[in-house]
């Protein structure tokens, strides 16, 4: 328990706060990023995922409830090697990233703390910390997050199959991939703790010029991606008997 | 037979969906990535490419009836372990790679719904799907169309020979420096069931704004990659005879 | 010791001579770069530091006072196989890292020396040799140098537990998304020799419009990433006992 | 003999297909990747050089008459496994270069001829082609190719001192930051072959609106890169001595 909380929320405040923080940089008043473009936010969430994957080696690196929830149904009998997939582990992954995730946000917001201060568009603000819905459709954008989030857990359940030495390059490029095509109406939470646990930070932290935590769209970036990682898992489970 | 359908349909699907998607976000009214460049939409593609070769592991990752058609003609016995290098395997390949782009496109619909009916520009709503060229001259885009997928289709049957542990990330850097290198003129298809797949998606999709199929140009990007698919594969046929 | 000198020299001038290099081009009058963009400041970093790592191998490629005295808070025996982590070695390390630093410093003002000359604003002309925040707090600017120095120095000790075959790639692609995530308010420093050298470099060197040397702001880029060292380097050697 | 020119023809081809092809796309008239800016060019050559040492595995991937120079210079036996450096041989490398440069140029111009039809900018033509200084001042110029072609060779020279699993990769990262960040003033030829090769084929090829080939300047990407290349293999000598 004590590896799961400690690497889990180490490795997704890593995940956060580089996540949060290129945001941050691209789209905060006076930033040397601002306007830094779509590219450069993926690249910086890519790269946070490689930065944190490293940090949470010993819990296994899912820092993702998605990726706990799709090792779980596609009938892993291990979440890391010696951590049992059992349902008492998935629920300490879940608050370890949760946690890890309020502490990435606050990380990012203090690392930027000037630019927030100067930062007059409450929409902006609440756009570092939690994602939003370009056109707002509460439907479609679940299927959005859907599809991206199957994306990432199909990939990381099959990486073992085609032996690289990328180690965690891989699922960060993914990650880039996934932003840079499926990232476009949603922002691309694909992960429920990215999002809760900065919006929570969000409406907690004392910032100026915030404004709502927008709670009326909080459960699309967890219901989404726990169905396509249910979806991502139980492919994974039906392949070998179809091929 | 069945492995053949099963990754190959996977792989490709995987492959439209994240070119497609990237392309979406890029162009379509009201994304985030709107606006993001020429070098989002190769990086988009390539990892697409890396994402589905590691889903079609089973089937030796083709997803593209170019590499099909340059392992044919470069006399290799197999197109995966297993799989033998025949005429029947290869339509399976085909059918197969063209459904998975089909489904490719309309999963990227889906993740897009919005936009595209918020689009009123049919040429955009097109470009998502397939590809068009810039300078409409047949027989000059089909040049344009043979030199990219020759050095495709070379590359892929040249990696073997250089040993690094990239994986699936060679050839992902490859479409990544294709597109950027001789993407400009045709958008690089380099891949019949890339442009075949979506172009039928687009023509029975039910799109508020959108126009023509373009059928008209729909035969440049299967003839050029197939004829750039031969000439690398009789490249790699004859080069031990020359060296 | 010799050996110490001659590749942090290498490594750190290889470093300094490419990250200089990229703002230059970014930034200063009538470049090909001109106007890049924040993406391509980083990677002109990032693979700055992928460079200078391979110059370096002989010294263990520290080329940063903040990676050593990481190393040394840690409780590493050995900087490098063969040289032992002691604190004469350490200043060893110290010096050269500064001398290489001025000296790439002076090889990318070498080859930028036109466009240097061409340059009025007094500014641009020190940004690309030393780092400034766009808020002056130096309080805040110590934060943002802390956390990101403390995510470099982190991951560099880390990455021994997971492996992969990345080798220098790895810390260059977490130097980018440093940049990308945490580099918005100050520019990341996270080296104290890449500030500092280069801004000797630029109270020395003849350059036409240059101004201050802003030695008001200088301690912040020294002081930051040492904290944010001995933070990473105690949070190895605590993480053992945790877990 | 015959492998060196079937591999060093081929390989060049390929990375002066790639590296003309993305500038083509970054500068002609009516490209979809008009305006994609420095980062885009910087990524279509180092991917231009990752496909061109692959296809080059024959003869060693020297691609440029500078490494042939640096390997020579450095008192390597073999310019390629059963290759010896010898005199004859490095005249051999420097024809095959050429040779490939200029048929490289060839297939670019042939992949963007309507583009070149249309593009009435004579200085855009010729920059498919060539490289040209932003400030000329012939000297200066050599200078920063000197230091550019300084880096590229002392990598290559260096990269068995730090062994990854890169392969092609690491030369083609390589490249990505010399262009990022030594690139701005010269447009970085850092290889003779790349520059003159194509210069000959502008001045032979039946384009409309081009120009002069600037002969004037064409000695600078040759002494350059040349001079760089002796510094290089001169410290990979010299190192050893002194640690």
């Amino acid at each position: 328990m004590e590896t799961i909380f400690l690497f889990e929320i180490m490795g997704t405040a890593m995940l956060i706060l580089m996540g949060a923080g290129v945001v941050a940089n691209a789209i905060l008043a006076g930033t040397k990023g601002l306007g830094g473009g779509w590219l450069l936010i993926n690249f910086g969430w890519g790269l946070g995922v490689f930065a944190g994957v490293y940090v949470a080696y010993g819990s296994g690196a899912h820092i993702n409830p998605a990726v706990t929830v799709g090792l779980m149904t596609s009938g892993a009998e291990e979440f890391a090697p010696g951590i049992a997939a059992t349902v008492p582990h998935m629920f300490a992954y879940f608050a370890a990233q949760l946690i890890g995730a309020f502490i990435g946000a606050v990380l990012a917001w203090l690392a930027y703390k000037k630019h927030f201060d100067a930062e007059t568009d409450a929409g902006k603000i609440l756009g570092v910390f939690s994602t939003g819905p370009e056109k707002r459709a509460y439907g479609w954008n679940v299927v959005t997050e859907v599809i991206g989030t199957y994306v990432l857990v199909l990939l990381v359940l099959m990486f073992g199959e085609t032996p690289s030495e990328l180690g965690p390059l891989a699922v960060a490029l993914v990650v880039v991939g996934i932003g840079a095509s499926i990232g476009g109406p949603t922002g691309y939470a694909i992960n429920p703790a990215r999002d809760l646990g900065p919006r929570i930070a969000h409406a907690l932290l004392p910032i100026g010029n915030k404004g709502s935590s927008d709670w009326a769209y909080s459960w699309v970036p967890i219901v989404g991606p726990i169905l396509g990682a249910i979806l991502a898992g139980t492919t994974v489970q039906v392949l070998p008997l179809l091929s």
